[in-house]
């Protein structure tokens, strides 16, 4: 048995209390072996957690990480202005080889911000797929299925595609590559879609992942043709089942926030996305209090700029605390669960809480910045101090993704040197 | 002469451009000698700019700096609450030389965020004029007035206090300290203080600073019992002379949006701290519009809980979007110019701008990170995806405050260690 012991540091315990204890992992099973004093001694590998907190592996619950190509390319404009102007005339550019090169980009980020399990809706999802195998964190993948601006039959192809990544990738890289059936939203994906394809994801046996409720234009049109508010026309499309989830969730009224507490559907937070293309502020406390499982996404890097739950988690305090008027809202515990635990069940991952048994997903966070001192209380400064940059080590399913800041799975500087050179190409043609 | 040059980099000008280019620093002056090519041959020092972006060093226009020993000590509280139930009892147990080791703990984080000048307001100002010194970067700094919980002729002493502090240290540490009087507020100051010392603070020739319509709570009283709003009775004070700056601003409506563009009076926008204490959102774009000068302030490290302008910059274009509900509001290019240029202009800092002739405030951000890659837009980077840890060089005057994230000035380990060691004391004071 080969084993790996975090050592000296402090451990963030499911119920956000914090103590002095070494993680010793089963590197042969992947999951936490004890938790407790004096670790260390006879385990293989050792990291050094002295001056640092031991906390779960971060889950970021809504990502598009090969967008990270775009990052900085068009900012500053509303949703629709944004998708139709920019983003999409650059998407229709993209090659697989360019989406490899983004996702392993922000996949690369991702592991050095702490994150072990993300959720991911795009397109040539194979070779995201490849990505996070080598990269070494668990991922929810599907492809984002759309109907508008095709034919019934493209739409169908388009479906069918969705479907077989989610059959043929569900259980891949070793387990840690889960699948969903990820049609785009309800505006963009129609209604005869909906009916074949929902029905065949049940018998996948797969969940189903969407962007719901994020701007007023989205509900508007759904209200005017539906008679109901979205997430009740998602209902009667068969969705909203325990294991679905949806990103966004702002323009989200009581009766949704209650149909999604009784269905246990989770919601994907975007706090930053939903600022940056100022979609709206979500209801964050009134879900939590209605029992809804909330969980924290970076949406693609092109509206975020970057790929950090400890900066969504503050933006999540943040934004929550306006939108309730009440600046109790929102606070710095939930928004750490909803970094964590959150994220890990709405898109179910095996992750979020560091206990005997548990997966070993772990990033241990450096509390030597003077930007971390003094040290009132670890979980304020989780929520509101800690940075990317003080993650020391990250480590998912027992293994070791990065050391001292070195991230080990992933050539940093090869993978940067491809994804510019990847942009780069990817602007000249979009623009010629 | 001794000189300084930055070298290999790209240089973001006053205009917001970027171009390759290096820097020369004339070190005995500690303005800017030239910037251009091929700088570095005969420079007796050069910092090494490759892969990195030569921007103006950022000003925080508002904050209490030595609070980051409270940094993390109360959160999730409406401002009220707060500072009554824990800030200020806490703070009546601070000595003078737990607010030097906050003090000494902030400029060493700010110093490491690539913070080159700051506006300050607290208590034992002397003691922060030490470690403003020490640290080596500009400042304007001011004992905080106050009048509430004292009776008129304690309310005087403090005054008195402020302006003597103001009067003594205007021009100390060879000039790059200035001062201010810092009345507290609209409401924490009685009309009698302000009507004796308003007139005293013009005949010292220093500008006057105080937070304002920084929450509802604070708007109501004054137009009931005045039948103005705040910023009117501001004016009939003598308040809002060119020169003056105010922080917050956040309750304004367009009346006094025009009173502030008419007298030239600045605006710190404090977006992290309003979002925290659910004070509300400035209307910046409006302010912006209206040709008000705005700055960015992070406040105290106890309702923020770090201060980064960087952090700052993107806090200011979320929200400003959520205000406008216009994703196009608040673009990268003005958060960059109030982190930087706005901020100096309005607390009075020479700095903000990176041309010949003008000080030698600077950051260097290395650009190099994953999450700074690719480079599509180097402004966009600096607003919404750069932090503080992408410094890799500070200078302020013409000297290197820090290098390669080693800060020069301050002993790191020494002010970290002296820092906890004050909190804790503090705590056990306060809570005993």
């Amino acid at each position: 048995m080969s084993t790996l012991a975090l050592t000296g540091g402090r451990v963030l315990r499911p119920d956000l209390t914090v103590d002095r204890a070494d993680v010793l992992v089963d590197q042969e099973t992947g999951e936490i072996g004890a938790i407790g004093p004096d670790l260390g001694d006879d385990a293989d590998t050792v990291l050094d957690a002295t001056d640092a907190l031991v906390t779960p592996g971060f889950v970021n619950g809504h990502c598009h990480v090969a967008m990270t190509l775009l990052r900085g390319y068009a900012d500053d404009k509303p949703l629709d202005a944004w998708l139709s102007e920019d983003i999409w005339p650059a998407e229709a550019e993209l090659t697989p080889e360019a989406i490899e090169a983004g996702a392993e980009l922000g996949l690369l980020e991702m592991v050095r911000a702490g994150i072990t399990g993300f959720a991911d809706m795009y397109f040539e999802m194979d070779r995201v797929a490849d990505a996070v195998d080598r990269a070494g964190v668990r991922a929810r993948l599907g492809h984002g299925v759309i109907s508008v601006g095709k034919d019934h039959e493209d739409a169908r192809e388009d479906a069918e595609t969705g479907l077989e990544f989610a059959r043929a990738f569900d259980g891949a890289a070793d387990g840690r590559v889960r699948t969903a059936f990820m049609p785009h939203s309800l505006t963009t994906v129609s209604e005869a879609i909906y009916e074949e394809f929902v029905p065949k994801a049940r018998d996948a046996g797969v969940p189903i992942h969407l962007h719901a409720n994020e701007t007023n234009d989205e509900v508007t049109p759904i209200v005017e043709e539906h008679g109901v508010r979205p997430l009740e026309y998602a209902r009667e499309l068969g969705l909203l089942e325990p294991g679905d989830f949806l990103a966004h969730g702002v323009h989200v009224d009581e009766t949704e926030i209650s149909l999604l507490a009784e269905t246990g559907a989770g919601v994907i937070h975007c706090p930053a996305s939903n600022m940056k293309l100022a979609s709206g502020m979500a209801p964050v406390q009134a879900l939590l209090d209605a029992g809804v499982t909330v969980g924290l996404g970076t949406d693609g890097a092109a509206s975020n700029n970057d790929l950090s739950l400890l900066d969504e988690a503050r933006d999540a305090a943040m934004i929550g605390k306006l939108a309730a008027d009440d600046a109790a809202a929102v606070a710095a515990a939930d928004v750490v669960e909803m970094a964590t635990a959150g994220s890990a069940e709405a898109i179910g991952l095996p992750a979020g809480r560091l206990e005997t048994g548990a997966p070993a997903d772990l990033a241990v966070i450096d509390l030597s910045g003077p930007h971390l001192t003094p040290h009132h209380d670890l979980v304020s400064h989780l929520a509101y101090a800690a940075a990317a940059s003080d993650v020391r080590h990250t480590v998912c399913d027992g293994r070791v993704l990065m050391r001292d800041r070195d991230v080990r799975t992933l050539d940093a500087d090869r993978v940067r040197e491809r994804a510019a050179a990847e942009a780069a190409a990817l602007v000249e043609r979009a623009e010629s």
